[in-house]
């Protein structure tokens, strides 16, 4: 194990509601959110035209066939997406928003179906990440594309992301302005995304050469955060600017949540990259392959901030044994060791800490001032630090 | 060739206007659409983050790394998008949209984006498909995810989903409510085409087995129909009800749209069936592998409407054949021909036209009555009867 992922929740400084209430707190929320998930995609047959078809299409599917129907698009949509959904993950999505809604004096419980949204999201583009990635593993499973096949698997990965409309639809049955603000806050969200996906699936392995040939990591680590914020913080953001719409929070609060909730996304992902160096347990099994990232040889943040910060000879050898895939395990073992002790790691988790609490610092003064608003600090840090959360 | 395919176009009764007229009047609309389809999606790379990226993003998007964004975004989503875009295609979407917008007073120039948005829409939606029948040819081209790869041709096809989203902020950049109407259409559609997608790539086929054994087509005729309807239909019944929203329609007359442009949708999708059996040809060379679907052992509406149609024994053999692909070259060709024989194939044409004319009987009394009306009649007919258009 390297040391600066060991040392790193040793340097916290612990938030004073404490780690234990902390998690009691996210627990009691999860069962409320696992709840809204099960009734915007509820896992009956019977109720799969109500969960996929827009309003009037599902009551024109009627007569003999409507059975049929609702059979079939249960099993190559409801079934697939809760494959992976039912298998857990963290949900800290959900659970953010609900907290964010509750502070905000929103009504959490109301605004269940679009909280629920936000977390399928997220399980579709996992669905839809594993089949680009063709990574046979998701949350200690088999990936949905191994067990339904790849054209299944794009389709229902695609069609969890409409469940935000019909989540709209739910929430706000009685408010077009409403349901148009947050319907474009999603479709936002889903642009950003895919542009994400498209820097994301190309690489930086282009700036990469130029990093490591002449020393300066600037462009490879740009492009590792436009990368990250546009696939992981976005949805993030439209989640959290929902918040504010549907509170009736003013423009300029609404823009902080968003670029909170864009921070907080980013630095998950920051530190996503991190948690791919060590592999990630749960319940003593590996949820995926361990430093999968170096493995395939794509340019993480870890790797950008080591550029500048390995001697030039070990950067080489490192990267060109990543481009061809000519690392041995060792090799690999090796390399996440060199790429603590550089301080890369630690960079990653400064820079992720760094993002949270400025745009904290521009959020807090707009927020309410109660105790609920700095243990909504607390819960930030508790999902970008990882090792509280889930 | 089979007689009925052949004699369709003779026993049309051929509409007032004139197939050359029909023909001079699209071409000139076509031309119009085109130019909003460069100015949505323009095939410079400079433009790529403002076509792909939220307004949000596009501008935080700045600095060292912009260059290298806009020429990645260009190379991931406009280049895989215009590869097929760029092939042609009928473009008969775009074209009726502009047609309903003129006839209902409204301004189709300025509706350009959203027109052009309809075709991209496809376009996005035929890249998913592609991948998802691993089909290596469209519109005689190589199809995208052959030339891109699965994962950047899955990634770009969904993203073009989303310029309807950019089309909608360019028409109405004033207006939020119209906004949310619009936004609320893309998705209705996106969330039907998917379910209508899902049932598709399951195909129909214990439904045939049952229809095969007793010699009822009901069951396997109505799968067909609603995928159809889903898949085929609800983005066109959106753009057209869209069309309603742009002009200020009253509902009634929104809803006629709706339905009319769900039928001439669903419509065309049946006649693809029929077009598929004997092969689209472009400047004489394929578009794409005739009669794909018997040999992929299908059930699309021609197999469907046969049953009943032909004798017990004979589509048992074709049936068998179809589900183990054992059928050779001169099988398929007998095939063709004995569901033209049997009335199959006329059953098809039959039930598009009389989608049409049914839908339109319910339209036509709501829209102004002008000439201009019916040459949308007329426009309809020549895109589900297909060989007048483009």
């Amino acid at each position: 194990m390297t040391s600066a992922l060991l040392q790193h929740s040793e340097t916290l400084t612990i938030p004073p509601m404490g780690a234990d209430r902390v998690r009691q707190r996210i627990d009691r929320t999860t069962k409320r959110v696992n709840h809204h998930i099960d009734a915007l995609c509820p896992s009956t047959p019977a109720d799969a035209c109500a969960t996929w078809l827009p309003p009037g299409q599902a009551t024109e599917a009627t007569g003999a066939s409507a059975p049929v129907v609702a059979r079939r698009l249960h099993r190559a949509l409801t079934a697939p997406v809760r494959h992976l959904a039912d298998a857990g993950g963290r949900r800290w999505r959900p659970v953010l928003l609900w907290e964010v809604i509750e502070l905000l004096g929103g009504d959490s419980e109301h605004c269940g179906p679009l909280i629920a949204a936000t977390e399928l999201l997220h399980t579709g583009s996992l669905i839809v990440d594993d089949v680009q990635d063709a990574s046979p593993l998701r949350r200690g499973r088999p990936a949905v594309h191994t067990v339904f096949g790849v054209p299944t698997a794009v389709n229902a990965g695609t069609a969890a992301y409409f469940l935000w409309d019909r989540a709209v639809q739910l929430t706000f049955p009685d408010d077009a302005a409403r349901r148009g603000d947050v319907r474009a806050l999603g479709l936002a969200a889903l642009r950003a995304a895919h542009a994400g996906q498209a820097l994301d699936l190309q690489g930086h392995g282009e700036e990469m050469d130029q990093a490591v040939a002449g020393g300066d990591r600037h462009t490879a680590l740009d492009l590792v955060r436009v990368t990250h914020r546009l696939k992981s913080g976005s949805p993030v953001a439209a989640a959290l600017e929902a918040a504010g719409f549907v509170t009736g929070a003013e423009p300029e609060l609404r823009r902080a949540l968003g670029a909170f909730g864009s921070a907080v996304g980013t630095a998950y992902q920051i530190t996503d990259d991190v948690a791919d160096l060590r592999g990630v347990m749960r319940a003593g099994a590996p949820t995926k392959q361990a430093a999968e990232d170096l493995r395939s040889g794509k340019v993480t943040m870890p790797l950008a901030h080591a550029v500048g910060r390995l001697p030039q000879h070990d950067l080489n050898r490192i990267w060109q044994q990543m481009r061809e895939g000519s690392g041995s395990a060792t090799a690999v073992v090796e390399t996440r060791r060199e790429l603590a002790a550089c301080g890369a790691v630690q960079a990653c988790l400064d820079e992720a800490d760094q993002l949270v609490n400025s745009a904290w610092s521009q959020l807090e003064p707009l927020l309410p001032a109660t105790d609920h608003s700095r243990w909504l600090y607390e819960l930030a840090l508790s999902i970008v630090r990882r090792d509280q959360v889930a």
